[in-house]
């Protein structure tokens, strides 16, 4: 337990520019990865996660399919390890995606998929890890131990090794995401006065939702994990596309919205979104590149970026929010009820 | 508008053994579709699929994988619609799913995916939609038009057409199909006592969370979904894994867990999860054919059936609730605010 509630969330939350420069300066893994891939010519991927993981998996989703144009489906543990299913996995990629590389049910479906003939690749924060021995690759975000127990820095640094990944894959240069390590700075020392208002706005919500599209989903969905983990918030995350289709309805003036709006493509069909609850009169809080554009409240404003790196610089307010809520709620985030590091399902 | 609120939702659910009973009789169409299925060989299966229909969309995503031992994802249209991807999909198998078949972005996905190799086959409820004519290939789930706004009849139906054709892929005489509308009556009419009091003890709960695990997560996220549509509930859904990894923090003495808790292995791994979340002091009510064998408040009985038909079933009483509550709450669900029929997302 550390002394101050909060320290360790704190500390690893700003120790990300820094975490970012290491795994920049640390890419030849990348290349290596990248190669033994580009050499076996996958026709198709797969992505297996949980809780924070998955969310950096569906961002890589965006990536594999956008950038490499490989088909590419999110798959669930479970029909292999309850079901016991063994489907014929040759020129599939499977990547798994597991900070601690503890999770046996990953491991599972590591083994399985491998013997079944996938190319296996283990992305985590811990070489020695099990997921990391079962995989025929892996790669090492390099976040260093995390002592908080909701994952900030090993979710950033993992969206970063995977693009690192994908953009080798494709024989990119690594020239948009040099930029992350300023404008994570930027975006933690920039952010620090409009999360604070935040969390004064949102100090007594008893409802919120997060949303956003494109390469943003995986923003909105951490967010709301985020902010379950450690404020025990009840917040809950919509695709924008989804939220019109039906929850919408649940939607009105005690409602907090977090809609994520940045440049780009995903973050302007966002807006359409933005304009929906709006109209029924929801609170909304704007957090991105694109915020001043939209009806909002409140906006928490992330330098601009290419749109496919957003996410890694997104997620960084968003953290300092669920940190702000927590210690405001009166609750330690280092310190959640029930949550422990590493969550073994089967 | 109806005249008594709730008419059209109580009407369509007390329809649904009805329509199974249709369905199970024009099996052909099934037959057809699998027949140039197996013909074509996919090695790989993608579905694509919104709201309502995503939720059935995961229910084939494990029949796909555990019957038909063939890698499935799930995958998102906006890599399509937003971003443009194209990549190469011979060998593909893309399901799309979607009661009104009316989805500009389900449309574009199954265009764009038809023009990249996929064999495409639709899943409607509306046979002369721009999705049915943009599929090679497409299959009625002949539920009838749908009246009321939030989707029960057309879920289960789309659910009962998604597993006769996967059933038939594999060969199979739909044997277990075949005892869905004496069953589904049974649910109905066993589940309106506990249902009834399930909204007294759920009328004034604030936050409430659905979990389930393999066949059965389908159902949870429905239920959740209805949740929120009709009775404007919080309702967040996990599954079972996941909710343990993280979200469990949230979980106290002021949550409701709706537990899908059926016979089989999907239902015996989520008991560890009703044991976690009742340890941390939540309202537990139980849904399934083995609620009876976990330490749940509140117990809703289904009929026992075989795990893979079990979401079939253990919807009915969701829907129930989903209505109850929202009449209860003083909602109308015919007329939920700012819910139309078909959303279009581009």
């Amino acid at each position: 337990m550390s002394a101050t509630p909060g320290t360790h969330m704190k500390h690893e939350i700003d120790q990300q520019p820094a975490i970012f420069a290491d795994l920049l300066a640390a890419q030849e893994q990348f290349a290596e990865v990248a190669a033994v891939i580009a050499e076996r010519r996958p026709r198709f991927a797969l992505l297996a996660a949980r809780g924070s993981s998955d969310h950096a998996a569906l961002y890589a989703k965006y990536l594999i399919e956008v950038l490499l144009q490989l088909p590419v489906g999110l798959t669930s543990p479970s029909t292999t390890t309850l079901y016991g299913a063994r489907p014929d996995l040759t020129d599939v990629l499977l990547l798994t995606v597991s900070q601690s590389g503890g999770s046996p049910d990953l491991v599972a479906v590591t083994e399985s998929g491998r013997a079944s003939g996938a190319l296996t690749v283990a992305v985590t924060n811990t070489t020695d890890s099990p997921l990391a021995s079962a995989a025929e690759l892996s790669l090492n975000i390099r976040a260093g131990a995390e002592q908080a127990v909701a994952a900030t820095k090993t979710y950033s640094a993992t969206l970063l090794a995977l693009y690192l990944l994908i953009d080798a894959i494709r024989g990119g240069g690594a020239a948009l995401a040099r930029t992350l390590p300023d404008l994570a700075a930027t975006t933690l020392a920039d952010a620090a006065d409009p999360v604070e208002e935040a969390v004064q706005r949102y100090r007594f919500a008893g409802r919120m939702v997060t949303t956003g599209r494109g390469y943003s989903l995986a923003t909105a969905h951490e967010t709301a994990l985020k902010l379950a983990e450690t404020s025990y918030l009840s917040a809950r995350s919509y695709s924008g596309a989804d939220l019109l289709h039906g929850p919408v309805a649940a939607i009105d003036a005690e409602t907090a919205v977090l809609a994520l709006c940045s440049a780009g493509l995903g973050g302007e069909s966002t807006r359409e979104v933005v304009e929906a609850v709006h109209q029924r009169g929801a609170d909304i809080c704007a957090i991105g590149s694109a915020a001043s554009k939209t009806p909002a409240a409140h906006r928490i404003p992330v330098p601009e970026s290419a749109e496919e790196i957003a996410p890694i610089l997104e997620i960084l307010p968003a953290q300092q929010l669920a940190l702000g809520l927590a210690l405001a709620r009166g609750i330690d985030p280092d310190n959640p009820r029930g949550l422990q590091k590493v969550t073994k399902t089967t």
